[in-house]
């Protein structure tokens, strides 16, 4: 078993970070359920996210340095796909054209991805498993928002590092033969959560009201920082 | 339903190009039992094919002039993955790792993407529907040399043209839209068939006496090419 999995087991006696799987009641965790969009809305803008985080996994795929590697991230490329594909699902149950509900969010997320992309395989891999499971972990905070029975499809659907064993065995496989590479990852690590951390803003909607909102968003950034910080822990990188 | 598909309907009057999906008995058409190749050879050839497929799926998903065609197009990527994925669980399923397995076939087969790669989104699209639309065709030829169980099996998985419609209608709207890019790809879809024929033979495990070989070969190449030749008939395209 990989060691990030341990440590993922180990802190779920803090219950706001045990994995869903070990299947807390909703409503437990810090949720923003009163600042959630739309349905609509929302279902856009994660599905062109997992879109885009696919096609990033695509590029990783196209330049794996090897075939044990790129099989590998095939699996972790159709892990995503299925995310998307199930969100354009719930989209189209409400007969919404998928690429119209898609398209005022990809201008953003492009820019984000591009920023995010990296110098070489070993930053494009952590991009994606940074990006992916800070944001899969947001956009579940804002299913309580939802109508119940699509939050409760979405929230199987989007359960963060599902597909990351790969990546993270790509990863710690490439930080333990050099050492240069790890320290040059932890920068590049603690320099993608601030990035992401505006997408997930973005998605956010908020009161208008500067301080109220900050006192309801600060206890999830807090959340959705600490499990950014175990990833990186978990990859032996400083955050 | 497109034109092509109710091309394909009317065709089952000949037995040999009937879609399998109606059902007829396996042995009716002719395939290339006795010189299919030993298992693992033929999975680990199937496999980095599906996976060279997909990653044309991937750029062209990538290059997509608008998100309804990307959209799309991750539908058609998801159908090959499930290709790519179905094969490697029964390379698993023999304890042969797939990489190891698929290693061989890759330097041909990169090569032959490259060769039938295109120089724009539509000649990469006419050459992903058409190599893999031929390439799927023949590997269910071979199928009927391995251990029967798992040609159950890859017959079910390996379907030519199921995720193809998406493609096509793309290539429709091209074609009628530009009578310039119709004779460009026609001859694009001409050259290909060549290439791909070559990586076909390439697969057949022959007895090495030419004459009998070639008798043998020759009725399924001639099934197969016209195959293609709907396939291109479906488009609008000369043959």
């Amino acid at each position: 078993m990989f060691e990030w999995l341990k440590k993922r087991r180990a802190s779920a006696t803090v219950p706001v970070v045990r994995p869903r799987s070990e299947g807390i009641p909703r409503g437990t965790r810090v949720d923003l359920a009163d600042m959630s969009p739309d349905p609509v809305a929302y279902l856009g803008q994660v599905a062109y996210f997992e879109l885009a985080v696919f096609e990033s996994l695509t590029r990783a795929i196209n330049s794996a340095p090897d075939l044990a590697a790129k099989e590998g991230l095939t699996a972790a490329a159709g892990e995503v796909l299925a995310k998307h594909q199930g969100v354009v699902a719930e989209l189209r149950a409400l007969d919404v054209d998928p690429a119209v509900a898609m398209q005022p969010f990809a201008p953003a997320i492009d820019q984000f991805e591009k920023l995010t992309h990296g110098r070489d395989w070993y930053e494009m891999l952590l991009g994606v498993y940074l990006t992916a499971g800070f944001l899969d972990d947001f956009f579940i905070r804002l299913l309580a928002g939802l109508p119940s029975d699509m939050g409760k499809r979405l929230e199987v659907l989007l359960e963060p590092d599902r597909s990351a064993e790969v990546i993270v065995a790509e990863l710690r496989a490439g930080i333990q033969a050099d050492e240069k590479l790890s320290s040059r990852l932890a920068l590049w690590g603690r320099r993608l959560v601030g990035d992401t951390q505006l997408v997930a803003r973005s998605a956010l909607h908020v009161s208008g009201n500067r301080a109220t909102d900050e006192e309801r968003i600060e206890p999830v950034f807090t959340d959705l920082i600490a499990a950014h910080t175990r990833r990186m822990d978990g990859l032996g990188l400083t955050a």
